[in-house]
């Protein structure tokens, strides 16, 4: 490794402390906001209890399979360890990487978990002094989650690149530590999906259907695992998907940039992917550090401030960079091209979810007519609004592939350069991502608070207060949801490459040139692997129905079997504890069918069809799941916000028939966009990781291929 | 052609014709039933005047289509005009050819709807006398319809390849044959499923749920329409699609045969394909022959007994005609692996929509919480349903190919020999396409009794009787659904198969060895590709939306400006037809967004990405089709299903929350199953058909490639 390289990977080292510094100045800020009532500090604490509870438990889970994973990754990857010439060493790399991703990740989740439980109250009392004040008491909350999850990932690769730069030279020992990521972000992303829709459902269902009581009312027996929810399914969660994300999209850049680099002999490829994901990181520093409103300002536009400020600093510091450091200007223009259909994506997607557009109010209007009119209008705009996205994740492949092809013209590696601008791009969209993770996690924050709000009776209008900042949260999270969805369709695509460069190595020849759709058993691949992420997001649903259907007998049984609780006697309290604990336990439990069906049916189609098969089966699965994960977060957004449109007063407002039509609609979606949408992401990379570990057993034993 | 060939031919011409005299002496049979009730033959009248006055106004809109279509043929298929040694007669065959496959499929369903709307009559009156005879007419006047396109669609193109045995050689004419049928296929299955849900939709929104009339009450303005719209959208729609998936499979397996004939210099693979399609029309009569039910028997029984009375048959017959003929029995093998994955197919589809199954019954238990948990477990399990349907498509599809290779190893033409299997395993699964028919057009016929038996104040002993006969046609047809969805995803591989011929042919060298999905311009294609179906789907059911609201508003018109007529004043009549006008006006109006965004967007990727984008276009389209539609019509019969079941006095039973909430389901359902999903279908094979079209200038002109 050279000097520029490794004081570029030292400098990234550098920016990801420094990101730990911010997040911990942050934690420090938002620790110090004054909280004074004890009602709220009570419910907050059950709520902490809750969410811990529920980590601790997913991670007993994840350290069977964590185990498990460790052991198969150790025997086979990079390749079996049977295999001639193989170092040990590289096996103990490759496993700790694995280890450390997943450790990563979820220390990431479980600070992001920490500050959303005391963000989560100060933004509530500082609602009582202010809107200004109590958006930032949310916002930076998340951004504490926001530079955990980058830095750290930053900080992880950048050690491991060096790990293997001096050690190994084997960097497909990146692929373990993302491998890692996947793996951890199956149990937290569809655990916690299962769980905050487990608990959301039922609070709905009896509280707000079958008794009428408000939203949060502290009487209701799942309202604290309501809140715990949105904790570990929208904060912990997220923050392991998009964890798992950027680990990929940097990971496949860096292996394809080390392969390029090595057959070309030289390292600019490899540096320039540290600086740029360094440099996003830094513009998402300088983006949380400006996003702030004046005091009758508006959430929304803070937000949105923040994004494009961080995405037009990325683009200038980058170029800045590319100028003085000599990089290729082709490989700038594939990840600028990433991060401008980033934007373009985020739009589009902001007209299907937002009030002010027409799909919302269309579905509104149709609610009049009742609720089988908001499904299906619901429905018809969810599916329409998958197009601008997949046609965009299609063009920025497309032209960043183009882009950087001529790179490798002359040295005869074409396809290589240009695949490396597709991972760039991805790296491009992804530069946003802590402020991506900063506003998503401001959004459960908010909720939260909103909930504390009620239940601590702080009056009407901190929960207007707390009301408009959510509703800030769901507009803007429309468009960095654009962004996550993009980048992780160009990531998958990167990983299909990955997974080729892998099989080769495996066999030591070139086995797969092409995945040929003219070929029936590549074809048989691909119809079979459409099929799995509609599977697997009905058994994640399936699941959330059946665990949903165990609260609410609890909850039936609270009501009849405690005296005073349905009158709100004072001094009784609901056995919270027991909901929450059917909430951690089902999570979990039906999380098993969705997972073991998706590793089983890799192994069928592997064992059928072999390598061939498996690469028809990954790009059947990449394209149905991104249309799939679309359709369901975009459709769930849509219900919601048509919902809170009849509440404001449209289409007959409040009690109305279409507002109940509209909260059918919102019911519907609430699985679709929390629980299977954004599941499918991670359902992809899993499968990617299970075909690329049995790749090698797949060559050898097969039925046709 | 020699003379064993030209006698096979001249056999299946013959079969065709005996099918056209089997459904002649089908139709004295039903016409010579007994009709005595004035007020069933005046509606019924109404509904038949209704039906040709829609089919009236498609035939004015097909023929500027059909216009368009055939000159874009003429000049470009087989090659362009301007191509060196391009003979004008092939050019001529290839536009009549196109031109006999509209007017052959149009005729077929001119012929079905003048027969139900017959037999919708009669068997309303039979139900007097018992089931049986009911059962009989219903059922008789369906295999009418079903004789008329098996026969139409054999005849016209054994016809069309004794011409091009003779006179051009060149038998890619079939594939204008093919595109005729599709053009049709269109115009006749998404115009008439908008129709049929647009009148449904109306009739059920303002009669049951804002007023409380029955179902089929003579007051309701849209009930006409309603029973015309089963008409035009399950008989003919129904019968112009299948007639199109059959001529589809026969002439994608004639090809490839006629070419690997060639290439071998054997006709015996032609003989073969004409030699099955025929034994499967003569299985097919005697099925429908023996389809009979004892005076207190079971009509699902009856029609289950035809169905695999017609499979066992065909099996039997052709594997005897293998055996004489000294044919391939790989190739038998390949239609039989077909024949089976078909009922497999169907027993599986048949689990989620009976209600004797868990799905079923789940939903209708789900229901009890409200609407949204109708959906949401409805979604779930359709999602699942997807499942066994595309592992048995791509198993088929895998297995045929397999089994059909051999044939060509000993001359380089594996692949070519494979491909014939596919083809072969599609014809297998549609040889009892008569039989499907049949059941298919059995449906809408007692419906439509039950209507007329509610209209003409038949009392509820009859009414009971045709609810009987309706319910078993809906179980039914789960079982047939299996056949023709399995064979539709089989038969458009055969149809990339076959646009890769042409393109090659077209170049005159061959430019596509390979659709690499490794390519991103490939993977570029078949993103946006999986897209469509999605986008085709959304704009249909949009269109049924806002016909739907025109309509509802004009009986409301209706029903504040006509005194009388909601108290059902004796002599007081809605104005049918203006709720006729408007379902037939607006559904071919909205039907042009869909079908213009379809070739819309084709032409785009093909300008952009070339013949090479097309191909991943062309692949992604396929596998997403498949998915979206066989998703949505499995939800809808399980929805409607659900509803009935609870309507049998489950769950609460009918007027209970639960029913409700079924109603919501079987709403949303609706368009899913007859207006989105079963066009779908014909979506992908337009797009084939313009794909095909201009694959020439995609070669000259575009963007990359």
């Amino acid at each position: 490794m050279d000097l520029k390289t490794l004081v570029i990977i030292l400098a990234t080292v550098f920016v990801a402390v420094l990101s730990f510094v911010f997040a911990f100045w942050l934690y420090l800020w938002v620790k110090k906001q004054p909280a004074k009532n004890k009602k709220i500090a009570h419910i907050g604490k059950l709520i902490k209890q809750g969410a811990n509870a529920f980590l601790k438990k997913e991670y007993m889970s994840l350290l069977k399979f964590a185990g498990a994973g460790a052991v198969l990754i150790f025997v086979f990857l990079p390749k079996p360890l049977w295999s001639e010439g193989e170092k040990l060493l590289n096996h103990v790399v490759m496993t700790a990487a694995f280890i450390f991703g997943m450790i990563f990740s979820a220390a990431a989740g479980k600070i992001g978990i920490m500050v959303a439980t005391i963000a989560n109250q100060k933004t509530a009392e500082a609602a009582k002094s202010g809107i200004s004040k109590s958006f930032l008491a949310g916002f930076r909350g998340g951004a504490v989650m926001g530079m955990a999850v980058v830095g750290s990932s930053l900080f992880g690769i950048a050690l491991l690149t060096l790990v293997i730069g001096y050690l190994t030279k084997d960097y497909s020992a990146l692929i373990g530590f993302s491998f890692g990521a996947s793996g951890w972000a199956l149990f937290a992303k569809a655990g916690g999906g299962i769980y905050t829709k487990t608990a959301d459902i039922s609070a709905d269902l009896v509280g707000k259907v079958e008794l009428g009581i408000p939203e949060d009312d502290p009487r209701n027996p799942a309202v604290i695992a309501d809140n715990v929810g949105d904790n570990v399914g929208d904060v912990a969660g997220m923050g392991a998907d998009l964890f798992d994300s950027n680990v990929a999209s940097i990971a496949a850049a860096l292996v394809m940039a080390a392969s390029l680099g090595s057959k070309l002999g030289e390292s600019a490829f490899l540096e320039m992917v540290f600086v740029y994901v360094a440099l996003g990181l830094l513009s998402s520093m300088l983006g949380v550090m400006f996003a702030r409103m004046g005091r009758d300002g508006n959430p929304t536009r803070a937000l949105n401030i923040g994004t494009y400020l961080t995405t037009g600093l990325f683009a200038v510091l980058t170029a800045v960079a590319t100028f003085f450091l000599e990089f290729e200007w082709r490989v700038w223009g594939a990840s600028v091209v990433g991060l401008l259909v980033g934007v373009i994506i985020g739009l589009t997607t902001d007209y299907f979810t937002n009030d002010l557009r027409k799909p919302v109010r269309m579905v509104a209007k149709a609610s009049k007519s009742g609720p089988a009119f908001t499904i299906l209008s619901g429905v018809s705009y969810g599916f329409l609004s998958v197009l601008p996205a997949m046609i965009g994740i299609a063009i920025s492949a497309l032209a960043a592939f183009m882009l950087c092809k001529p790179l490798g013209t002359a040295s005869g590696l074409e396809v290589e350069a240009g695949m490396f601008g597709v991972a760039m791009a991805a790296v491009g969209m992804l530069s946003i991502v802590g402020m991506i993770v900063s506003n998503d996690a401001y959004g459960p924050i908010v909720d939260n608070a909103r909930g504390l709000a009620e239940m601590g009776g702080l009056g009407e209008d901190v929960i207007e207060t707390t009301d408009k900042l959510d509703s800030a949260g769901n507009t803007v999270k429309a468009v960095t949801k654009g962004f996550s969805i993009g980048a992780a369709g160009l990531t998958v695509i990167s990983l299909l490459f990955a997974f080729v460069i892998e099989v080769n190595d495996s066999a030591g020849a070139i086995i797969i040139q092409h995945f040929d759709i003219m070929n029936p058993i590549v074809f048989f691949g691909m119809i079979v692997g459409a099929a799995v992420p509609a599977v697997f997001s009905a058994l994640l649903m399936l699941g959330v129905d059946r665990n949903a259907q165990r609260m609410v007998e609890e909850i039936h049984r609270q009501f009849e079997e405690i005296p005073g609780l349905k009158e709100g006697k004072e001094g009784v309290e609901p056995e919270y504890d027991k909901c929450i604990m059917i909430a951690t336990t089902g999570a979990l439990r039906e999380l098993l069918p969705a997972g073991l069906f998706a590793i089983a049916i890799t192994l069928v189609v592997g064992f059928v069809g072999g390598v061939t098969a498996i690469g028809g089966f990954l790009a059947g699965n990449i394209v149905s799941g991104l249309l799939i994960s679309l359709f369901m977060s975009n459709s769930g957004g849509l219900w919601d916000n048509s919902k809170k449109y009849i509440e404001a007063g449209n289409c007959g407002g409040k009690g109305s028939e279409a507002h109940k039509a509209g909260v059918v609609g919102d019911t519907v979606g609430d699985p679709f966009k929390d629980t299977a949408g954004p599941s499918i992401n991670t359902q992809i990379t899993v499968v990617s990781l299970v075909a690329t570990l049995f790749a090698e057993l797949f060559l050898i034993i097969s039925l046709f291929s």
